[in-house]
């Protein structure tokens, strides 16, 4: 059976972790990596390509778009329009229906298919949300995050003027509300108060309680464990009181990678236009014979 | 908007939470139910159509199978062939693939759709399995039920013969291994080590430490709650010791009874074939436009 050929958009930690799990994948194969600077191969195998732009990979199926989410409707048009199908895991939930309007729109123009925001929240936890939703209709989901680090937020706080390192860790504080905790290492010149309050103020932070805080080693605090804890308590049919929880604990981009490679599977499986993983049936991020799995039910 | 009419095929436990969950959708309307006996009108509210076959109920779009498991196809292909959708709760894992494939030739041929399997284990269950399985490729699951009342097994020990009244209780030893309490009346004039002995040869208890009682009242042991306790430990990429948990506690008859709703719901979405709930996106189960619940991803 011909193999899945997928490029690595960007080679940060969901990158990284994304080509581990393109390894392990029984169907695909590594088309090659697209990073800003192709020289710098660190972290890259040996026999896998470096290139600057996708177009240089010849023949890719789908691009796995590890850039930060604010770079992925830019990147996901671009492959669309080339005939590639995307993946990527962006996570700005208030901004993901629009996303998906637009992208769908070129998707389905080019005969191409776009899963967005497949990483675990939003992406498997939403569907384990929507899932809840249905089995008991009436009642509240309350999503608790870590404590562990956040991706999304590290990076969003690296891009602000004066970050040298960062890291924001989110801590649970029950019901779906958190603190931010966000640690920084600030360039020579700049004043720690402002950076600290351009950090509250952006649209990451600007809804939660957030502390920032001055290190010398953003490194040494580093642990890309995370968790969820994700519950709800409603109503099926008329009967009350119906509980259910998930909970994880896992490595943050390990499970982000995966999931993004599940995503990629699940896009060769899906006519043309844009999806997020809850209109994927669970089946299609699953590898090789359907019939397998049925069998599992 | 024009509602989905359905019906309640079977009213047992599973009928009667079904009719509930049917009265309380904002898509559904109850065209009636279907039972052996039409005149008993037991926990029927008047406004609702009793009959004795479902040629009788006019207009019907979803049948929901309510009957006991081993009744199922038989239902199943008859409402098939009539043009009617199906969904059931049938529950024998071993034996989902062949219904699946019996019931999907007889759908297409009649451009119908069922839904097999609709419960929550399998069902919903399998839905989270699945979605573990994709997130973590390597690794075990364990699927650990109760304690609580087995609504299967339950029903295939009344079905044995010489049981006047049972009681199947699911305890977890861990591991996903578990005990079947099993709690009967014996019918006069029958011998209960016999009974009990054809109740521990049944393929429900076959593999699983089965422990039969002789009691005095099996209603007074009734408890319809129930819960189920899902763990996956497994590898994304090569990143091992991702840990997973899902958790509930419900009332067993009522969520499935819900869980038939809105798989009735999807089957009107979804092209002429037979489908388990794996195969079937999430957001389907929703009522209502589908960009809601994109807005909730």
């Amino acid at each position: 059976m011909k193999k899945i050929r997928a490029a690595v958009v960007g080679f940060g930690n969901i990158g990284r972790y994304s080509l581990q799990a393109l390894e392990e994948a029984p169907d695909f194969e590594v088309a090659g990596i697209v990073r800003r600077d192709p020289t710098d191969r660190t972290d890259v195998p040996d026999f896998i390509k470096v290139v600057g732009d996708i177009s240089e990979l010849g023949d890719v199926d789908v691009a796995i778009l590890a850039t930060p989410t604010r770079k992925v409707e830019e990147h996901a048009v671009k492959c669309l329009e080339m005939g590639i199908n995307t993946v990527d895991s962006f996570d700005i939930h208030t901004k993901i229906a629009e996303l998906r309007a637009n992208l769908g729109k070129v998707a389905r123009e080019h005969g191409t298919v776009s899963v967005i925001s497949a990483g675990w929240d939003p992406g498997s936890d939403s569907v384990v949300r929507a899932l809840l939703e249905a089995v008991a209709p009436k009642g509240i989901t309350y999503t608790n995050f870590g404590p562990g680090m956040s991706m999304g937020h590290t990076v969003a706080v690296k891009a602000i003027e004066g970050v040298k390192a960062a890291l924001s860790m989110t801590i649970p504080v029950g019901t779906g509300i958190h603190r931010r905790m966000v640690y920084v290492e600030i360039e020579p010149g700049y004043d720690f108060e402002k950076v600290a309050a351009a950090i509250k103020a952006d649209p990451y932070f600007a809804s939660d309680e957030t502390h920032v805080m001055n290190v010398e080693s953003v490194d040494a605090l580093k642990d890309m464990g995370h968790g969820v804890n994700l519950t709800r308590k409603g109503v099926s049919g008329c009967t009350q009181n119906q509980l259910f929880e998930f909970d994880m604990k896992i490595n943050n981009p390990a499970l982000t990678g995966q999931i993004l490679v599940c995503a990629a599977r699940a896009a060769m499986r899906q006519q043309p236009g844009c999806y997020t993983m809850i209109e994927i049936p669970v089946i299609d991020l699953l590898p090789g014979d359907r019939d397998q799995w049925i069998h599992l039910v």
